[in-house]
């Protein structure tokens, strides 16, 4: 499987006439090695795929196994730069071009690296590995899969317990918990909880504020599972009878994203899945400080290709993993915001794949 | 304060030839703004000094605030590079060259900058702003202090309860907890927590491993306070009675360390402080496999500016916190780690001054 995600980049890079590349951005390593110990990069020779560490990989199952038919080399001194001792390997085995990843590499390590290996011509990769990894395979679907059962039971445990009175930042850390007790790496990313004023902004940092009567509770996190990283997010209502206005809002962001989530098939446009959920808010009268984007590709990183945006450009396949979650935040009072992780399906196989199945009802809790 | 520090490095620059400077690297972009909002950057121009964000700063206490004196700018589209753009402005605002990070900007954000900037030269700041980070004021050493105090209040609560029978990633998740309970803006890096054979390794990662009798323990905390990060290690024997190679390996590494605390004083170099941890080890005959530094410095990022290792250049000032880590790792075995953050201090003043307080007996727990 490595092999062959590397045998890909290969044929793409010699299509662009660089004979070797080298790999420097951690996720992309991982995708092509099966791991990316701290630092390490990976050089696509002519001959041979060499991962060069600074120290030893980590036997640890979540950090991944680098593939077997990957040469690991250790640096010998503490504190060199693997991307400029593998640049270094890629002059002496006689390349005379080298595609490097000139949106990961500083401008520092670049110089470095084209003094050390003054004979090679530096190409750019661009975001070659970045594309691969738009389309998953069965197993990374699953282990995305696993992910977000691991996330739903942990939301579905905290709904459990008594929220009034609790901080934002305590309930954050008895999410990251319970992710973990269930079987995580760890969180996919820092979960948000916001409450009362502050619900319904995406990627809310939490507060010391505490959850009270009346307040909208929402809550977004991930687990992350052999290195892939997932996402859930919701919208609670604290108390026995949300308002009318909170009643309407939350139908309002539920309308959209399941105009969102409907609009998710291969061959649809990336905008034209952001619009389907956008003009269900635009059309109530909240175009105004809507978010950048309505949802964007998950894997390695919580925050891949695609992105669900009115100016991308592209089209979904099957088998992309993405996220789908708009929200209205309103200033002073809060807001609401449904996100969900879904894998594109076509049709014929019933369509897209909810992953993250926590009910999407309005729960008063 | 922030205005001074400002002051300091536009001097710099100028003496450079530079008019102008680009701040984007996120440490340095707090330390001369007082804020730094996702992604914003700092543009120290001829006439004015202007932070350019791509969402408006937080208003939470431990993100910091922008200085007062430093114009805030919001890009008008989402998803923009605010370094493309205060580059651009500090074309239109007659500046003829601009000094850019190109320790932190990726060749490219270099080409875009560039390409929009066109008239202008760009130069290297280098790590102008990490050199004045390295001796801090009162302020921020304040700031340490509170964190170190609050690392201490949440291990000293650990060492009360029962630790038989959890695993590291439990006890990792607790001490992280604990921290926020006591006040910290979270952790300063990932706790570490190493038992058994896993004990005595710099940056290991919990596993699901759990306590036994017998085991040594390791851990490594630290809490961020108002963005400044301290950083602890103890390592304890757990059942009451340690063994003699326990015993034996434990009283080594606190002889290295205290000789690493004792070598800190104004003047000294830092491979001296270096040295002096380490020929304790060294002639102990535990030469193979040591760590490649036995402290760095510490502030609005765990690892600074200087390194205490045996090729490090230059020479300590006051003020400045450091580490004093050293470690021996028996494979297979475990081993000890005891880490304390120190800010030297002269002789006069009674030496460094310790800010991490847990006692360094060797308890059984």
């Amino acid at each position: 499987m490595y092999a062959a995600r590397r045998t890909r980049l290969r044929e793409r890079c010699n299509a662009g006439g660089s004979a070797a590349a080298l790999v420097t951005r951690p996720a992309n390593v991982r995708y092509l090695a099966g791991a990316a110990p701290h630092g390490a990069v990976l050089l696509l020779g002519r001959h041979e795929d060499l991962l060069v560490c600074q120290s030893p990989p980590d036997d640890r199952p979540y950090e991944g196994r680098p593939d077997e038919a990957v040469r690991v080399q250790v640096l010998p001194q503490p504190g060199g730069d693997p991307a400029v001792a593998a640049a270094g390997l890629a002059q002496t085995q006689g390349a005379d071009s080298l595609a490097i990843e000139e949106h990961h590499l500083t401008v520092a390590r670049h110089r470095a690296l084209a003094s050390v290996a003054s004979r090679l011509r530096l190409a750019d990769l661009g975001g070659a590995v970045e594309q691969l990894r738009v389309v998953k395979d069965e197993e990374e679907i699953s282990c995305l899969r696993i992910g977000a059962e691991i996330a739903d039971q942990a939301l579905g445990e905290l709904l459990e317990s008594i929220l009034v009175g609790r901080t934002e930042r305590h309930l954050a850390l008895e999410l990251e918990r319970r992710l973990v007790d269930h079987g995580a790496d760890g969180p996919a990313f820092p979960t948000s909880v916001a409450t009362g004023p502050n619900s319904g902004r995406r990627g809310h940092r939490p507060t010391d504020r505490r959850v009270e009567e009346g307040d909208f509770l929402s809550v977004c996190l991930g687990a992350a599972y052999r290195g892939y990283r997932c996402e859930i997010g919701r919208t609670f209502v604290i108390g026995t009878s949300p308002a009318d206005w909170q009643i309407q809002l939350y139908d309002l962001v539920f309308a959209a994203q399941r105009a969102g989530r409907e609009a998710l098939a291969p061959g649809a446009a990336y905008r034209d899945v952001d619009r389907a959920a956008r003009q269900v808010l635009d059309s109530a009268g909240y175009a105004e400080g809507l978010q950048s984007l309505t949802g964007h590709g998950v894997g390695l990183e919580i925050d891949e290709d695609p992105q669900l945006a009115p100016a991308a450009m592209g089209k979904l396949d099957a088998c992309v993993p993405v996220t789908v979650e708009p929200g209205v935040h309103l200033p002073g009072r809060g807001g609401v915001r449904i996100d969900d992780t879904l894998v594109v399906r076509p049709e014929a196989d019933g369509g897209p794949e909810l992953l993250t199945i926590t009910t999407k009802e309005l729960l008063a809790l």
